[in-house]
């Protein structure tokens, strides 16, 4: 795995260790990616069965998360890692628990209902936050995809990304006000559908985080809370 | 420091820098504490001048996070701990991110106006919330005086007390929801109060998730999404 372009190590074994969870990892933003289309799919088209399927995988996602962090504690332990290979651990012990949120959410999402709307606005409700959804999916694919090739540009452009995915929140919460204004008896499936669509917009807020660990690794520099001006400094570079 | 009751070490600069990270974490803890309490009386009171104090000292929290991140892996590269050491270092990485987090709600709810609320309605709404406010402030109380002991019954009893927090919110919600439908001029200014109740109602599971780190340092074991079962075992030794 040229990818992560490790330091040298006498012991493969090492190497060996540190590709594991860098793979494992893979395959858990993977199946939280699957579990996040699966939860905006069911809660579009309403689909009770899909929707438990996705509330039982998320126990797959929770055991994932406490695996890696399990064998990045006992790389610490067993290899001593220092420099780029201790980043490595370290930023990958943050993004689990990025990683396992937005599963959270995914889970969320497949116990909505939206019983008080009119067919015609719940049509549009779902529409907007499957878009939403999809936003978010796109984003959280993209971000996986630069963790794997730990593609700093990439996880720059990311980054840049959510501030769409914010304005694109906003405007369904000023849509879904116009419903609850216009008839009061829409109101309880309105909070349940801003509810939702909070959660969905976090979802892009983690795909930052994780794009600030990926230019912790590479950099090694913590660019976090340090807003556009760093990152600018790093894509100008 | 014996509380921490650490792994007896040659190098008294290694017990140093791990009683060090230790007490940065209570003093993080402190701040965070101090600003949330801050934000809920600036959100009371609707004190402006409050609020903006707040909002201005969130960038001392985040400095202290990365500070902290910065001498855990300092310590972690330098003096190699395993074992308990190990995990103490581990469970403060994952505590602070918890205690950041608060401090990000402290600084939203301080940009918090409820305008279009009837002045009755205005303090029934801020005196639940203060209510809901209060709770979390004497949950993340508890917990910071468990993290300082590494008390492990105190954490065990702190996280049962989440699910009061939950029930609490469900009122808040309620309660909120009949203002709607009885006045539709006030949605916007619901809408405010109820992302401002979740994001209170949060930091109840962010100090179950602190409760989760203590019990990992002291007893070794991972029981998160494991539920009340494991923590049921761990009481009934």
């Amino acid at each position: 795995m040229n990818d992560l372009n490790l330091d040298k190590h006498i012991s493969g074994q090492f190497n060996a260790d540190l590709e594991g969870i860098h793979t494992q990892v893979q395959s858990m933003g993977q199946l939280v990616k699957k579990q996040l289309t699966d939860a905006i799919r069911a809660m579009h088209d309403q689909d009770m069965q899909l929707a438990k399927k996705v509330i039982k995988a998320d126990k797959k996602v929770n055991e994932m998360e406490m695996k890696i962090d399990e064998d990045c504690v006992l790389i610490i332990a067993r290899r001593q890692p220092i420099a780029k290979d201790l980043r490595l651990v370290i930023a990958i012990i943050k993004i689990i628990s990025e990683l396992e949120r937005i599963g959270d959410v995914a889970e969320r999402i497949c116990s909505t209902a939206f019983k008080t709307l009119s067919d015609q606005q719940k049509s549009v409700v779902l529409a907007s936050l499957e878009s939403l959804g999809k936003h978010t999916i796109q984003m959280l694919g993209d971000v996986l995809d630069a963790f794997t090739t730990m593609n700093l540009n990439m996880a720059i452009k990311i980054y840049q990304e959510d501030e769409k995915v914010d304005q694109e929140y906003e405007g369904i919460v000023r849509q879904l006000m116009t419903y609850m204004m216009e008839d009061t008896r829409t109101i309880p499936s309105v909070i349940t559908a801003l509810s939702c669509a909070r959660s969905i917009e976090r979802i892009g807020d983690r795909c930052q985080n994780i794009c600030e660990f990926i230019v912790y690794y590479v950099e090694g520099q913590d660019i976090r809370h340090k807003g556009g001006n760093e990152l600018k400094k790093l894509l100008s570079r």
